[in-house]
């Protein structure tokens, strides 16, 4: 049980932990730090949270258990004064979708002040953002990502896996560079190339989308997503991401010269093993 | 009133075709042609059609109304064959997904032997194929397609539109070439670049398609379609395609150049633009 559980934060990741951990009984108390008390209130006001402020230093106050949802460059920002005002025994995470920049950051921090953190990343998520978009059952199966390295204590990853799976997250781990490569493959690149195909459409001819179907917009879903927050991520995770595209452009042009053989057999291969790896995963 | 509708193909466009036309009582008569009598028989069983053959000259006698929904490179085998053996009262059109070919082949027919015929693109799919997953509603607010030209008779293209119309169907008319450069932009270069996409993530490591969430699944959905069906129509709208696969090309270029100019405005402008476009699709 915890007793306090501060949620820096309060989009839609924050304020989902936050509601979440309220649905589980999950700690005694629950403070949300943001930005504004008018973003703040919505939370207050629906019981996510017991307490809201401004004030970093007095949400942190206390806290047993402190969980980072800020965007990911506010939150390297933040990081040395969350180091300095959080509680000696508190366990901190974060939610960032990149990792080795911040496990990098809170692993310099810690040489001169010890204090549990373990990187996570709930691959949860939506198009939308905001704490109004926020559910208790967002991490409900969802794949949470832990990248603890050689220098976390293993009873601060067992304590972080057993928060998330009170939420209903299923926690795998990962070293930070691995976990980087691993989402710049399944989640950025697809999201920068997704952007790029719908870029593309508008500079053949906007009058083309009027006939989209299904299958575009089901493709495309993710190119409606929150710009300040994906401006971030691409920069954030800017290395995997680069490595990701050249791998993409070489699959891209190694499926064009395939196609061009015009050997139907070998075409159909190709397919198929695509096919079959997309069915797999359901 | 269709007195006898023939359908060649009863896959999943044709095999929709007939069991709509059934559904609305569209026809005194629907015939179905197919390459054997297994692949006919679940249709005939389950009453989508009054009869069946494997002889596309006894199945197309004294039909009103074709529809033509093999494969499109089939299609164009079968064109000069299905030309002799139609009724010269005949109105025909077909369901494939590149039009010009198709339509310059008919066109070429037509002047040795005039008959109506309409070139149609229901966009209305599934990545499964086949009888099995046909349906009724298939074209149920589906946008579909007529490509007629200048040679192509007004009262043709009002009744295949009241055959469209009659099965749920949306009509909007492109000529052949324009048809083919917005279903390259909206349906086969998504499709092409998805396929990339998921052969990019298997050459990075296959293990990361193990932390693929929600996003990941619905933008690479597309991709577990049919090889054949797939080969066929990236063959048949090469060009089309080579076109867009050039443009996305250059709009994936650009958009890493905005990405590496590191103005936050000018990246957030950009995303936005896609965000808007995107979610104006609804």
């Amino acid at each position: 049980m915890i007793r306090r559980l501060g949620v820096v934060g309060l989009g839609l990741l924050g304020g989902s932990v936050a509601k979440a951990a309220r649905a589980a009984s999950l700690a005694q108390e629950i403070v949300g730090v943001g930005r504004s008390m008018a973003s703040l209130e919505p939370a207050l006001r629906q019981g996510a949270v017991d307490r809201v402020t401004t004030d970093l230093d007095e949400g942190l106050q206390g806290a047993d258990m402190i969980v980072l949802a800020t965007p990911v460059a506010t939150l390297e920002r933040q990081l040395p004064q969350i180091w300095r005002a959080a509680h000696a025994q508190a366990l901190v995470t974060d939610v960032g979708s990149a990792k080795a920049g911040i496990v990098r950051a809170a692993e310099a921090l810690a040489a001169t002040r010890p204090l549990d953190f373990v990187g996570s990343h709930p691959m949860a998520g939506s198009n939308l953002a905001g704490f109004a978009v926020a559910r208790p059952d967002l991490f409900q199966g969802a794949t949470v990502i832990l990248t603890p390295t050689d220098r976390t204590s293993p009873d601060a990853v067992k304590r972080v896996t057993g928060f998330w799976e009170a939420l209903g997250g299923r926690v795998t781990v990962m070293d930070p560079a691995t976990h980087d490569r691993a989402v710049a493959a399944i989640s950025h690149l697809p999201h920068f190339v997704v952007d790029a195909l719908v870029a593309a459409v508008v500079d053949m001819d906007p009058k083309f989308l009027e006939v989209a179907a299904r299958g575009f917009k089901d493709t495309t879903r993710i190119a409606a997503s929150d710009p300040v927050v994906w401006r971030e991520i691409f920069q954030q995770n800017r290395e995997a991401l680069g490595e990701a595209l050249g791998v993409f452009r070489r699959a891209l042009t190694s499926l064009e010269r395939v196609l061009d053989s015009n050997d139907n057999a070998a075409i159909e291969e190709v397919l198929e093993r695509i096919r079959k790896t997309r069915a797999d995963l359901g």
